[in-house]
């Protein structure tokens, strides 16, 4: 069997990250809700993406506005944007964190009056703290200062003007649902408690949201997967974002194998017939997920090898998957590069039954990281 | 409603790390196979738990080889373990790689004919290159030598020389399942196999390979999950091996709620009754499998909160987890550690409908690891 190739390749899988496809992103995002404006969503490392590459990327782009779960998070962008952007921390202070805050000059979100009341203990003294966020929980469920304080936030003598808001804030449940009633009610209720607050912006919507029309976008937005090339509504071309990711993974070896023949851990798989077989550098460990594995009950995905896919068959084990190519027109040889995700991102996060936030932030630090701008590395 | 507390902590999720839960399972381990040796398995960043700090303690425990899947694993793990140990790279040399190979004297392990030509064309001309082992297939159907290759071993003149041969593996399909039948006929052909190779050292077992007995041990065994505190096989307490990993996460916010409400994304789960729900600072960018969310159909998994356990309501998000405190004897503070995995690993991989594998390489980066030696961090 002819299995030699005279091309260069290394074992390591490389995860490809295009920032011109991220800008591009943004600018049509931008577009889409102007007069709004973007506060982008670069929580968990920019969704697995890389917080300094992205954000750099983003503040290039235009973007003067981003959110972090963490305080750690806002620091390491605060080191990649420099001064001038706001950088507002979802989780809000934390006793331990609060250093973090003033030495970053990192915006909390208050999700609580206790928050609020700790916040305002901390700062006193200090010298022009960060200004704050109000988050309000409309029906998330999730943090967020529930109905039941709102009052005291409108009434207590001092409070508002000792947190000195920037923005008052919400989160929608059901955003990827378009004709879910929660959307409405919560728009609703969000717009009942804003009034009550002083004249700051106003932000609602997160990349379902933008999708929900104009009375959801307010004076910002706060999409993260739309800047990143997935898209997150249950409708079909709606979301007009182009792919960001693909994860390429050498062929290491080819194999025929006979009918009868099993397929990786616990043998999940048998050739029915003679086959062919590439097994691929990549695995779980990569951010391949276990539950794209093909079985004898059923083939769930594949990968594609030049313009052909290859299904994926047997267990996906850490560091290797196996790919059927018995019936690829492709001759296939050692070092071709095998693809997942890309444009076929949503459709493998669904293959493999979940969403495809969870795909990106589960992709593997052993990935050779590549990014790439105006089509170059 | 009482919610402060006087701890300090930071909303960062933290993730432990017992380094003396892993000696002792290596230890364990090494003396249920004695007088084989122990390889360890430290692939994928040692199963995402850090190949600098896990290849230090076992080499200070008194591991002396090791297996990683890619020469850029080799090259960090030398670099933490010195010149002395052997360190195999399982996906064998390619290309690009060569140069690390010798650079860091990694053996390579030679999985096809094509493999080893290119592996003798390689060294042709430099002194002492690294020793080799031969990696034959026994039915996996993964990497490794398939058998109508193997008489070409055996008879080509030179070949076996040229390899420098130190050690002949195979790797089983079925040692999770102790009764498979796949598992007798791998140990079969792989003895008549490595009785026509020279005199070297044979490795079989991988950590379920251990607990199929001694004539799975030959020389040397190479455990992974063992070492890491999972178990591997369908047996109930077989395995006596110490849970290594814990994942701890702050809860930010309390909350009561209504019945009727919802919660989390798409409004998964609905308040039967009145609830009292934490708010925990850990999602599926650090570790919990969305597929642990629970929704109105079925609760599915819980966090512990001091000796309790908190069902896990509502979807997973990127950065956050709800839990149902309800009925929980314990008065939850703010600041108060929800736990998750731990000798709870396999149970929660379970319910994930995973393996325990994935869940260790799927623990995210964001998390604070904490190393822990004799009680002490």
């Amino acid at each position: 069997m002819r299995e030699t190739d005279g091309r260069s390749y290394s074992s390591r899988p490389v995860l490809t990250i295009n920032l011109s496809a991220v800008i591009e992103n943004y600018k049509f995002l931008a577009a889409k809700v102007a007069p709004a404006k973007i506060g982008a969503s670069v929580k968990a490392d920019a969704y697995g993406l890389g917080i300094i590459q992205i954000g750099k990327a983003l503040y290039g782009a235009g973007c003067r506005t981003f959110f972090v779960a963490h305080a750690g998070e806002g620091k390491i962008l605060r080191g990649a944007i420099g001064n001038q952007p706001n950088i507002y921390v979802l989780s809000g202070p934390t006793p331990q964190d609060s250093a973090l805050f003033f030495g970053s000059t990192l915006k909390p979100v208050i999700n609580s009056l206790t928050q609020a009341r700790d916040w305002i203990k901390t700062i006193d003294g200090v010298k022009r703290p960060p200004r704050t966020a109000l988050h309000f929980d409309t029906g998330l469920n999730r943090l967020g200062i529930p109905s039941s304080e709102i009052e005291i936030f409108v009434k207590e003598d001092g409070l508002m003007d000792a947190l000195n808001v920037d923005l008052v804030m919400s989160h929608l449940a059901c955003s990827s649902l378009q004709d879910h009633p929660l959307n409405k009610q919560q728009l609703d209720l969000f717009k009942r408690t804003a009034a009550q607050m002083p004249m700051v912006n106003l932000s609602l919507a997160n990349t379902g949201g933008i999708y929900l029309g104009k009375p959801y976008h307010f004076k910002l937005v706060r999409p993260g997967i739309g800047l990143f090339g997935g898209t997150t509504t249950d409708t079909p071309n709606l979301e007009k974002t182009r792919p960001v990711i693909e994860l390429h993974a050498p062929v290491l070896q080819i194999k025929n194998v006979n009918k009868g023949e099993t397929f990786g851990y616990n043998a999940l798989y048998t050739a029915a017939s003679h086959m062919k077989i590439a097994i691929v550098s990549a695995g779980y460990a990569d951010g391949l997920p276990i539950s794209l594995s093909g079985t004898d009950n059923a083939v769930i995905s594949h990968a594609r090898l030049g313009k052909e896919n290859a299904p994926i068959i047997g267990r996906i084990s850490m560091d290797y998957t196996i790919l059927d190519i018995t019936n690829l027109k492709k001759y296939v040889e050692r070092g071709e590069k095998a693809v997942f995700f890309g444009a076929n991102l949503d459709t493998q996060a669904k293959q493999a039954q979940t969403i495809n936030y969870e795909i990106l932030t589960h992709l593997g630090q052993r990935c050779k990281r590549v990014y790439i701008r105006d089509g170059k590395e």
